[in-house]
């Protein structure tokens, strides 16, 4: 059998802190219409897509950082992207920062069906960087003061013909991320990010930043028997340089598609769905296989504990 | 600072049915010297070093395979290893099946100490294959005739100057192996295998083995900020043609070396375990970024759940 699902990864070079959410939105249409032509049914955009990446920038009074937040979706300016995924038939995955009513503050992601219904909700789990203002790195990566890290988890929603999961940047090298979609049955995780290439607190680190990337998606995949799509905001923002490499990879780890460049670019894959069963059913048939009677110290622990 | 450990990943050719136990326990020694003329302080041999892979074969009354199993250890046959070691002051790890005095059978790994104390046993807690006869296969993997999975976990010891782990083979491509000795603080990992090239559920994955092999043991390493030592028995083997691979990992993920025949070989590499803090304090400091409060599949079930 082959259930097949065209996907596009559809990277952003940067976005400047002038460029405005018209333009944003402007260039996620023109990858949108791109990736139709190449009859991608679903279209993955990154990571806090329609602005820069404002955490590298600390505020006193985070009520200055408002306007980075989205408090509705679609907006009045993001609504010419639903019309025109709706108009062509395409679903797409959009990440952004959620100011809710209440006033908490989300790294979101959304899933898109092609008659243009929000069907699920992402908010991101594991949130990296610091949560005070570091005057002497040289570029701040404060996530952890701008958002809240959610507590609903990692769900997994029937859509596309398929089992969808998503997450966000830094979950992606957590293995917990994975396998709690695994054991919901996910056969393609969605996952924006922006990946500085330099990590200020252990520089030995920066070479391998295009390897750890893959390396983390690669087994994810391949460990749970899951397409997952990579998607990058990549290229030099506001004196940053961020990695590229938006991929997708099949459930045998194995790279399908990747990009080329650190700008907006369009790369498609023909996903069968049907090919997570050769590992879900085989070698990762997890009823068979797994022995949670000695995973204890997973959910029983947060840090490491010396004994 | 600087925690330095010499250590040898030391790669058996195949070990045919009809070789002997003390043929085989001379090219052990063999590889032993050949490890401390190179300086390594603890050499790593592989799953089942002892014999021949003899869950390739099935017997209808179990006790007619009890020649396989060693029921001390050591042996007055594996005597001479344990003496020619605690001789030369070098630590090992080997792999064997054990028979216990209460009749139950394990797929073993115990870690020797250079003064020749047995400090560590681990016994194997994901077994993979089949349990009953499939005479529709080229060749058995009934290791789940053969073996009980053990209740015991993945412990850590301290030994070698660092905090040593252990798993066994299809160990390695489970993230929850590599995380519980995480949070026990693990520096490096040992880990013998015995990796049929051809996969008789799916054969796609075939082609596919040794990318899978070095994917899941560098993931694992990166994301638990350990080094890992992959040890084979490689080569054909009563007409089985088995990965050889042997491979130490760092705890960025990077290969250190590599053996690059499948037979008796040996390769080392000098591993500062203060590597590992590179990852343990930053990216990856759990106390700070797991989320156990949203891991809680993982513990709670063990087959996948479509709802």
């Amino acid at each position: 059998m082959t259930r097949l699902l065209k996907v596009a990864a559809a990277q952003l070079g940067p976005i400047q802190r002038t460029d405005d959410r018209q333009s944003v939105v402007k260039r996620l249409i023109e990858l949108l219409r791109n990736a139709h032509s190449q009859k991608a049914e679903l279209v993955v955009f990154p990571e806090l897509a329609l602005t820069t990446f404002f955490p590298r920038w600390f505020v006193d009074d985070i009520s200055q950082a408002d306007h980075w937040y989205e408090t509705q979706m679609p907006s009045p300016i993001t609504l010419p992207l639903f019309d025109e995924a709706k108009k062509l038939g395409i679903g797409f995955c959009l990440g952004y920062a959620e100011l809710t009513q209440d006033g908490e503050r989300f790294n979101t992601q959304i899933l898109v069906e092609r008659n243009g219904d929000v069907v699920a909700k992402y908010r991101k789990v594991h949130i990296p960087g610091h949560e005070t203002h570091e005057p002497d790195r040289p570029f701040q990566h404060a996530e952890r003061y701008y958002f809240k890290p959610s507590d609903e988890g990692f769900g997994v929603w029937q859509a596309f013909g398929g089992r969808i999961g998503m997450m966000i940047c830094n979950d992606r090298r957590w293995p917990e991320s994975y396998r709690v979609m695994g054991l919901q049955g996910v056969e393609m995780i969605l996952c924006g990010y922006n990946t500085p290439l330099q990590y200020i607190p252990d520089p030995t680190q920066d070479p391998l930043q295009s390897f750890h990337n893959a390396l983390v998606m690669q087994s994810g995949a391949y460990q749970n028997g899951t397409f997952v799509i990579g998607v990058a905001k990549g290229g030099v923002e506001e004196g940053v340089d961020s990695l590229a490499d938006s991929s997708i990879i099949a459930p045998s780890g194995e790279l399908l598609a990747k990009t080329s460049t650190s700008g907006d670019e369009v790369v498609t894959a023909t996903c069968d769905l049907d090919w997570c069963y050769n590992y879900k059913n085989t070698l990762f048939n997890f009823d068979r296989y797994r022995r949670p009677e000695v995973y204890g110290l997973i959910t029983s622990q947060r840090g490491a504990i010396f004994t």
